[in-house]
């Protein structure tokens, strides 16, 4: 199993409070300590970094939280390996353009007999289900829709939909990008939270670091956060229903949709 | 216009010191100050660091010097732009995956009017004629071969073939790696070079940093390195001859071939 890590925002924003929490959760506080990933988009590019090892102990992820890079739409993941063996290849987050745009995905959970599932012209580079699975949703986009939608609710759905298709074959909660929104299924266990004015502080869950958001922000600021496990001790966050999808969009939960 | 350099070896090797060589050109010693990315592979997946700005004043390039990843193929490219501004989705190594591979493409030059070239199911996310040109080789290969060639020979020639019709068009000095091999095209500029035994030292053209080869390899080792300008004054760089194409495989060169 591993943990997830998503945030989507209205104005650029850096995720090194939470990174840092996932990152202790990698191999420190936590015992995934078989990868971590970190993908920051720009527009609709996204840059990936990757590490086959433990991100508590990771050079380049102190790197990551030590020079924080602004975005609006970041994913990051921990490992711990169910499937597939520790290397580069098996690494979270998986990145494929489809529609000339980054599409990014992490993985929590296993979905069983996936290689079952067509992929189309998106081939699985690893050994993981959780990749595997990825492709064979981009293939069910990509098969029904020739470009990105310009009616965002119908692609909204056409990801329900693909993804509660794939999520009955096992354990899927994920989280998506596509340079524009970020898609989180819960299956088994999420939970996000939207930090805006007034803005307090927040203290990790796993550590007593506390950071005064107010500091930081301006009023019109909108930051939605997704993660496995709550990763501070003291903000509301709400726990997923399985079975459905949240879609965020410029720091606002835009729709709960049901994923089976 | 932009500089290229590969690396393809039969040992894990660090690219640091032509890495370190690039740099330079990067904003200090040259002019390429427009954006940087390395890319390294782990067998056939590639990690891509990026950055749009001036590798030389980078931390993320010092990060990348400081903490060497040792691998046996690997593209770095520094950019000063023609086409396209300065922004994360025009920063080369660009990357699509093909026949479960990860594919990585570096270029320097321009090529005019590359919008008229199909690119199928690859679509650029960015403004540049270089990932245009990356997306419509791409799909020429992709169009022609279901699954990556059992024959390497007849891969190699799909490559020249393709790049030469496109290099029609242009200026089409690129390198190019799919987990196994590094092909350079040379339509103007390239150099390369192969370390091999008895190794000596070498000394950068653009500073004084000199490394004593014999002393971190092994007798059977084989580095290959590809590089728009030698990155070296004192070591035996071949010429490349405009509309040929480099093949190397395990630190040699295993063909050249006709690009035009």
């Amino acid at each position: 199993m591993c943990e997830l890590l998503g945030m989507e925002c209205n104005v650029p924003t850096d995720i090194v409070f939470s990174f840092h929490a996932l990152s202790l959760r990698g191999g420190l506080k936590g015992p995934h300590s078989d990868g971590w990933g970190l993908a920051l988009y720009e527009r609709h590019a996204a840059r990936v970094f990757l590490e086959p090892r433990a991100a508590a102990h990771s050079e380049l992820a102190r790197y990551v939280r030590e020079n924080p890079i602004k975005t609006l739409l970041a994913i990051a993941h921990v490992r711990r390996k169910t499937r597939g063996a520790v290397s580069l290849e098996n690494t979270h987050p998986f990145m494929r353009e489809l529609w000339g745009r980054h599409f990014v995905f992490a993985h929590n959970g296993t979905v069983r007999r996936v290689r079952h599932l067509p992929t189309g012209r998106f081939h699985p580079i690893g050994r993981t289900d959780s990749e595997h699975a990825f492709c064979a949703l981009l293939h069910v986009l990509q098969r029904d829709h020739k470009s990105y939608p310009r009616d965002r609710e119908k692609l909204w759905r056409a990801i329900a939909r693909a993804a509660g298709e794939i999520g009955q074959h096992g354990t899927f909660n994920f989280l998506l990008a596509d340079g524009e929104h970020l898609y989180a299924r819960c299956a088994t266990r999420l939970h996000y939270l939207i930090r805006k004015a007034p803005f307090r502080t927040a203290t990790l869950a796993d550590d007593d670091l506390t950071v005064d958001f107010s500091s930081l922000t301006t009023p019109r600021d909108r930051v939605a956060v997704v993660a496995t496990v709550p990763l501070t001790r003291d903000e509301p966050w709400t726990t997923g229903v399985p079975g459905e999808l949240w879609v965020f969009r410029k720091g606002r939960l835009r729709a709960t949709l049901k994923s089976t």
